[in-house]
């Protein structure tokens, strides 16, 4: 670039390490507004230390049956987030040096120390984000943090977090009482054993730690390893999937293994909401075909689609809840994924159609009282027009939380101010928090008491409902709803 | 649900009943800021009492020829309101017990204080929704309630209501002159003879309630009863609408019929807002063939379209402005629909573009100074995309009032927020209600003159515009905006 | 209209015209909350006369080449801004009222004094726009104008304004020091020889007024004058152009040329957002076939999409930064653009889809470090689902400032709002300025100053950053971001 485009020289004052020490203001994410945030404030105290319900976790049910120790800060807070990597990625440091596995297995930093420091050395990145304030909480609450994080202080943050990892009040079931956490579910392909449920059965933990049965890799017959996972299938089913009747029968059998292990829902993550069912006569078809080879890429949407149609029916069955979590066109870089694998930050959301898409599920199931489905989405285009209109009419449709990148202070105001005025507070599912980062699981439930808090003290002070309703409403929102919405239906 | 999902036991302190007296605050739906409130107050008291121009209303002209007292509580207030009613079906109570009436004669709840007791009952779903608004200004200012609703309190209101709605001075005609409404319009199908109307007129309200002209049963060639309502078409205007060219000479027929009532305007509800000509040769073709027998899907939209376009034409020939609300998906539930009927809060709306679709109409009469269009949508991401700069360029466009579900206090407030920077107030229509609920009319024009007052008072405050203006500017949002867009073109 | 309809007739008072003196609050678009306000005004206080980088202008670099004094403050401030004219426009004034030049040379006002008149008696209209925001500043801090625009003050601001332009301190030069503009680059078309940049860089402002390089008009092979267009490119890069190697060729020439005279960017006005390249054999044979006669719209298109995608691999190059402003349907009314020509306010934003359509160059290129693009759209709906997920990834992209419409106070909020949380602060390439009214530069980067201020004074008074690095934040997108935005890459 040009000599004239030098950057702002006396920069310094503002450039120095920030020396204040790192602590949680008690009001943060409460509104700005002083007499607004003494409402917030009052209407959060009753919700604040209700016990967690947290019905879409990703932590492995291995984590907990095992208990072992946390590794290192950098193994537990940086490299497994991609929230976290694929922001010091957008600013050209390459995933090798955050210590994120290559699938060919070549070299990445193993340093757990020195990948610490340049998640510290980047701190600034994270300024405004959802990630900064899960972070803040983390280090401060959980880890006993008093320092900023920058470069000249990684060091001594390090060391901190090291060494209260090491405590064994800091294992991860001892976690669970720390966190409050009343059900934890986790996230398990329809071809688990769920061996590590069992474990826990026998810990004492089974109506604790719940399965969710998430058969998208059985759903998408365009997925490399497709023909292996109905395989798979098979053997853990004991039901024979070279058939389309044999694969629904695997799927109910393993339906009722979640069940029986205390899993309360299923969940669907498909790049569109489209319910429409094909013909069973035209679902086997494509079902021998697509383990004879490869089918179109329209097929394979169609046979999505079918799936999540069929899914439904089977709710009705055995009550399971199933949650969809449609719009995300997954690893948007081939190159990526080819080198690092799935999840590392580079989903992208598209925008995602429900009025159509919905009709065919909800034309045959949204009456049925046996019914209930969650739904979920990253466009927020569809709160006031489609899905706000659609959870106020249908009675087995409840709205899910702000997901994935909307699950943020803004993320959330945003969504109850375009989603209550149509659908209501008690057409959505309360809080349901979405996360590898098992640490976070606190600070993400947290906020979101803190933002309805702040959204109902508005409502309080434009004289729209009482203050008595608010508080009733934030309790409902935190720990009745999402009961509610995750019970098992009758069948 | 396994046990360990109980609610949360001690919540019976907040679960109490609401003793509070019902009062509506001076203050309501105004900014929550202190400061911002007290400008807004001020910019409020200035439009609050100016009379309401009411151009797009659901109530049958009968209601006022007639002007029968009303039946009771909820038969006013419940049973027709698919705002209220879906809200209580989302959450499982079905529509029979809710008094709608079934298009088989099947049993429905008759007993009118049951049905109110199941909507008290249910009075928190609504926290946070404009139908609390509404209802909560009705009972308190038209009806003098003063009791928060719940099961407790039931009986007393609906004594308190039907005591009200027995006096005289609570007939259909006489609340024209309590609630302060100027001119309030109709809406009344393409068919319809008019004779409430002429009623009217010998009544001395001929230009106080007038018609709107809405030929959707006639536009729309895959409606079952479409062919019965052209014959009905012919009958009414004494033209032979056997022919394409027919149709269109009936439909300019009853134009001057609605003209000659007083009419100002016509109404579209389209499911797209495409209005791509067709040739005249191929119109009259496809009529033809419509009146044959069935035609497809993509026909009956094209024509559709096409009718748009030439209700342009017309509307350039008799100066009836052109409203067009399109965009939403009627009967998304066609079980609801087949039991119950339309409008029972089944109606979901899908996004909708304009920026393409409007185009060849504004091609050909955009620039034309006989020709008003008036466009309202329930798509929100149009506003500053594509509705505002349309509305910021062509002199015949002007920006209805948030419609349908976005008729809500945050609703107006994104409305305001999303349009005025690219289109102005002055290219904006000005409040306009829709609503079935003739009782919550002042509700719903009081309520938008806060919002507004919020507004501007925020930009007061940010020193963008002076009081002044901000007062000047609710006036004319209140009063002489929807007088100035819905003034007939001298044609 | 009926007689009914009469405006309220009591409006006298508020109907006045306004006497106050025109002024500038100091605390003007900052938050109208007091304490937040306070915050904020530190914040800006840091950042508020810092130099201007000015990435994106339309000035052409012949008005400061010939610094010639301006002609008149219609023709200065009215005429030429068609966000100003389109605005009257929209309410019925003609366009040849305003001095709108006719393409066949018709008759339009010519009077400078009557425009300027019809312009102050409609100043109630650019209530709530920046258009008002932006001319309020220009009248009060560069024209030094004291008076409210209206009927009867129109003559004397008139005459403050022709005073002060014929003052030797106001010619274009003398204007780029008293704005502080440290950078400015103008938008030159891919056959420009640049005579009027050589001539800069003889005055000495060869790296101050720099070029860049837009080749929309040989981009689009449906244009017009296409044709035209790819011979006068052979012409002025010496390059023959009659074959699609030949106009590659040429194209780096010219990239080498804009380089060579200081140019650090590239600019793409595209309908859409796709870069989905052709192979080279078919990408040749559809270039000589436009050359030889009309091709598909899908071809147009495609070709448009294709060059896209080639730019990216020159961008790696010669390391010119990538500007995209997809989305804009140009010329909306075709008869405004046959009577009037482009750029009179008819353009107006369609849908825009960036996932799917970026894919193709993210894939080859955005983890390349020579690359960087900055990305604008008109569609809001895209920050928070695609724009800022996307930034958030990858390394090569920069999400541009709001653009066009929503280069305005509402439409800065909602920016930082929908895009903070996912890509953070760091990934949005600060503020850039895109106007033909130069008068307005300053204006328009104080505003963008005053806005992030506020927001940033939010999130300190949430507790989410602290104010030391609000004020460091503050200064990064006023001055440092763009420049590193807008460093040529080291190709």
């Amino acid at each position: 670039m040009s000599a004239s485009l030098e950057l702002q020289p006396d920069l310094h004052r503002s450039r120095r390490a920030d020396k204040r020490e790192l602590t949680l203001h008690p009001d943060r994410a409460l509104p700005a507004d002083t007499r607004q945030r003494a409402v917030a404030r009052e209407i959060y105290e009753q919700s604040a230390r209700l016990p967690l319900i947290c019905m879409h976790g990703h932590v492995e049910a291995e984590v907990f049956a095992d208990n072992k120790p946390f590794t290192d800060p950098a193994q537990l807070l940086v490299v497994p987030d991609h929230y976290v990597t694929r922001m010091m990625v957008s600013q050209g440091i390459a995933p090798e040096a955050l210590g994120i596995p290559r699938v060919d297995g070549g070299a990445v930093e193993t340093d757990s120390r020195d990948i610490w420091r340049t998640f510290c050395g980047n701190w600034k990145l994270f300024r405004g984000t959802p990630s900064r304030y899960w972070l803040e909480h983390e280090l401060v609450e959980v880890f006993g943090v008093d320092l900023v994080p920058g470069v000249e202080t990684a060091d001594a943050i390090y060391d901190q977090i090291a060494a209260r990892i090491a405590e064994p009040g800091f294992r991860p079931r001892q976690l669970l009482d720390r966190f409050s956490i009343e059900l934890i579910s986790t996230t398990d392909p329809a071809t688990s054993d769920l061996r590590h449920h069992a474990r826990l059965a026998g810990q004492g933990l089974g109506e604790r730690v719940v399965p969710t049965f998430r058969p998208d890799a059985v759903f998408h017959v365009d997925r490399p390893g497709w023909r292996a996972e109905t395989a798979r299938l098979a053997e853990v089913s004991g039901v024979d999937t070279s058939t389309y009747a044999g694969f629904l029968d695997a799927l109910r059998e393993r339906r009722r293994a979640f069940v029986a292990a205390g899993g309360l829902a299923t969940d669907h993550g498909h790049l569109s909401a489209d319910t429409t069912p094909m013909s069973e006569t035209a679902a086997a078809v494509l079902y021998a075909r697509a383990l004879a080879g490869p089918v179109s890429p329209e097929e394979v949407q169609a046979f999505a689609a079918h799936m999540l149609f069929v899914t439904a029916g089977m709710a009705c069955e055995d009550g399971l809840v199933m949650q969809i979590h449609p719009g995300v066109l997954r690893d948007h870089h081939t190159g990526v994924l080819a080198r690092h694998g799935q999840d590392k930050g580079f989903d992208i959301p598209v925008a995602t159609e429900f009025t159509r898409s919905l009709r065919p599920m909800l034309e045959r199931y949204g009456h049925d009282p046996r019914f209930r489905t969650i739904l979920f989405t990253v466009d927020e285009t569809v709160y006031s027009r489609e899905l706000a209109p659609l959870a106020g009419a249908y009675p087995s449709l409840r709205l899910g939380a702000p997901w994935w990148f909307l699950d943020s202070p803004e993320g959330m105001r945003r969504f109850r101010e375009a989603a209550t005025e149509t659908a209501g507070f008690y057409n959505t599912s309360g809080f349901v928090d979405d996360t590898r980062a098992f640490a976070s699981i606190p600070a993400r439930h947290d906020l979101s008491r803190r933002i309805d808090a702040g959204y109902l003290a508005r409502l309080v002070l434009e004289h729209r409902i009482s203050q008595h309703e608010a508080v009733e409403t934030a309790i409902d929102l935190t720990y009745n709803l999402p009961k509610i919405a995750y019970s098992r239906r009758s069948a």
